[in-house]
């Protein structure tokens, strides 16, 4: 039996008004199978911890996030398709304007991408200390640079001070064997600074009325390992139907296929029916098929019940209702709770559903914060979650006889 | 207070047309405790792990199966009345029958156990590379072999290759230090296969229409160690109650007396009054009873989902009813889940009751898996049971002041 397992990012939330988003939207798909599954709500790291998305897509696929988290920075290149080497130090970037005294002014250049590409550039392939630079532009302001080189670490600080009016901060290391890579980071974003500072782009958008990217915005380190793949853990093949890069960044760690989608953003504006024919499409080449769903996470942050709930019901009736009679094991859940009114991730466990047509069916009816906590799976951490899966495939191993 | 702790094995199922077993089962004795007791559902091992029979009464003993598993033809050998010292290797063994090529034809020799005693004597004391070998016939075409000398060790794998019409297989090392005990074992099973292929008794078999028995299909090799008993561990003394070797071998390996019943046979057929009568005739002798019912997971290896309900319908008529009303704490509940459609392990939890006069009684009325879910227990771990009982035996610890 093959699974299906979708994750709507952020889907948890709090009571507001005596309502969760999942409690207000309609959605019948979502609770048919509900209804006909069991469920349970999911503490996907453990109770009580607020879950990255990073270390929370680790967990849920059986990597203990303690044992393999090794920043966020490695997803985020892996994602942009970027290839990392054991050792690697990889970065998520902002480019940012900052002023003569190096206070943000805005740390998204004014979120507007005019040439930043070819002002990423501009860097690539630098040497410093025998350490070589690689930048990468991904979406809007953003970007990935890479360091390679012997003796590095990502035990070290952020240059991303994370608010605006703030000074941009100095790399610090978090461990002794650390100061060779701070003082390269240090070294970097300073060439950078001066580079960017008198680069013609930046003169050309000055003169178009934008603000200047004159500031490489550090953040996430992380060092690349080569880990035991999914595939050769659990002897299934699994692939990856997701627009956010984090997502297939984790999904390729991993070792999962990527499939790429055209129309899925990682936005609200997401083209759900083509994610739910990616699904049909790829349904005979593999054995586990992941979903990723952004929208309801980025609803949550915009602190937007009314836009989460639609969200939802937009996930009913463009996807869940392709994919709810497909013949195969089917799970939904989230990556961790985002209640829009805090605006951010927090720890309260997600609702989860699990259908399969011999699973023993509880009496939960309604796919919401509330009900599942009823359900017969009762709390599970996510940790627990693909041992599961895989005896409901058929690919489980007895411990004993 | 006494405890009886009463295990159906397999007893938990997957929904089949709606229903399980347990759900479909006539059995107001078990709804009676079910009613007045405490229910909850047991996941013997951990959530997703499948539990083997060996491994899930470890764990229900509170003996973590990742620290005190060695093989499985230990508690064989221990539950057909050997003696085991440290470091011998003991083994599961059928009497098969292969042709010229070493393929099998019946992994049971035609299930017939004529002469078998005696055929499994005459390696009986064999000397292998000064490693004594001993074999015993146990029930059926079953066995129990044990290599007795220095050097030994239990990881290797199997001769069995668990299928008709596969060659048998070769022992293998499966650590550096292992490969001594492999060659031996590889020499034991060429030497026995060379003297039941020449041997009497097998022609006699032959001319009366019968398998030869002419090859050790080894399995499961377990090595032995002295391990802390049960009443060092808990200070009470506990007896058990059962048919099947296995059971009997687990408890013997922690150290509880065997209570030997006639017509307690391990199978559908057990006599189930005369296991009830031992419950009362032991009754003043120990604190704590353990008793085994193996027909439930019979029925389930066999895809019986009648067989199943009616051997429930037996154990609630024959045996519940009997006890029911003795003045001790009453346990009952599974050592894994064993849905007939899969006729195999699987994860599932078992569903677990617990009766004693003043446990907090919660609101399942219907001892089964979907139920007991929803029951004030809640979801359990095997290696926390025997803590909650002996609490209510008096004779917990408690830690701190």
């Amino acid at each position: 039996m093959k699974a299906l397992f979708i994750i709507l990012d952020g889907v948890g939330d709090r009571l507001w008004e005596g309502k969760t988003p999942l409690i207000a939207a309609n959605k019948k798909n979502i609770d048919y199978l509900c209804e006909n599954g069991i469920n349970g709500v999911l503490h996907t790291i453990d109770r009580g911890i607020i879950p990255g998305s990073d270390t929370s897509h680790l967990a849920l696929f059986g990597y203990d996030p303690y044992r393999y988290y090794r920043g966020r920075g490695t997803f985020e290149a892996l994602g942009a398709g970027l290839s990392l080497e054991k050792g690697d130090i990889a970065f998520r970037v902002n480019l940012g304007t900052v002023d003569n005294n190096l206070v943000i002014q805005d740390r998204r250049a004014g979120r507007d991408a005019y040439r930043l590409k070819e002002l990423l550039e501009s860097i690539d392939g630098m040497e410093i200390d025998s350490i070589k630079i690689s930048a990468r532009h991904t979406t809007e302001h953003r970007g990935v640079v890479i360091l390679k080189g012997e003796g590095l670490t990502n035990k070290i600080t952020d240059i991303d001070p994370h608010k605006t009016g703030a000074k941009v901060l100095r790399c610090k290391p978090l461990e002794k064997k650390a100061d060779f890579t701070a003082s390269v980071v240090n070294k970097l974003v300073d060439k950078a600074y001066k580079i960017f500072s008198e680069h013609k782009i930046n003169k050309e958008r000055e003169k178009k009325g934008k603000l200047p990217a004159n500031y490489l915005l550090l953040r996430g380190a992380g060092i690349y390992e080569k880990i035991r793949s999914f595939e050769e853990r659990y002897n299934i093949k699994g692939c990856c139907i997701a627009g956010g890069a984090l997502y297939k960044g984790v999904a390729r760690y991993i070792g999962m296929d990527i499939i790429d989608v055209k129309g899925a953003t990682g936005t609200v504006n997401t083209d759900l029916k083509a994610k739910a024919k990616a699904v049909f499409d790829n349904f005979d080449s593999y054995d586990f098929i992941f979903v990723h769903i952004k929208g309801t996470d980025s609803a949550s942050h915009d602190g937007d019940f009314d836009l989460k709930k639609k969200m939802i019901e937009r996930i009913d009736s463009k996807f869940i209702s392709e994919i709810k009679n497909l013949d195969c094991i089917k799970l939904l859940t989230g990556d961790h709770s985002t209640p829009v009114r805090l605006a951010r991730h927090s720890s309260d466990p997600v609702p989860l559903l699990f259908w399969s047509k011999d699973v023993r069916k509880d009496n939960v009816k309604n796919f919401n914060e509330v009900s599942c906590a009823e359900g017969g799976l009762g709390h599970l951490k996510g940790k627990d979650l693909m041992r599961i899966i895989l005896d409901y495939m058929n690919k489980g191993e007895m411990f004993g006889e």
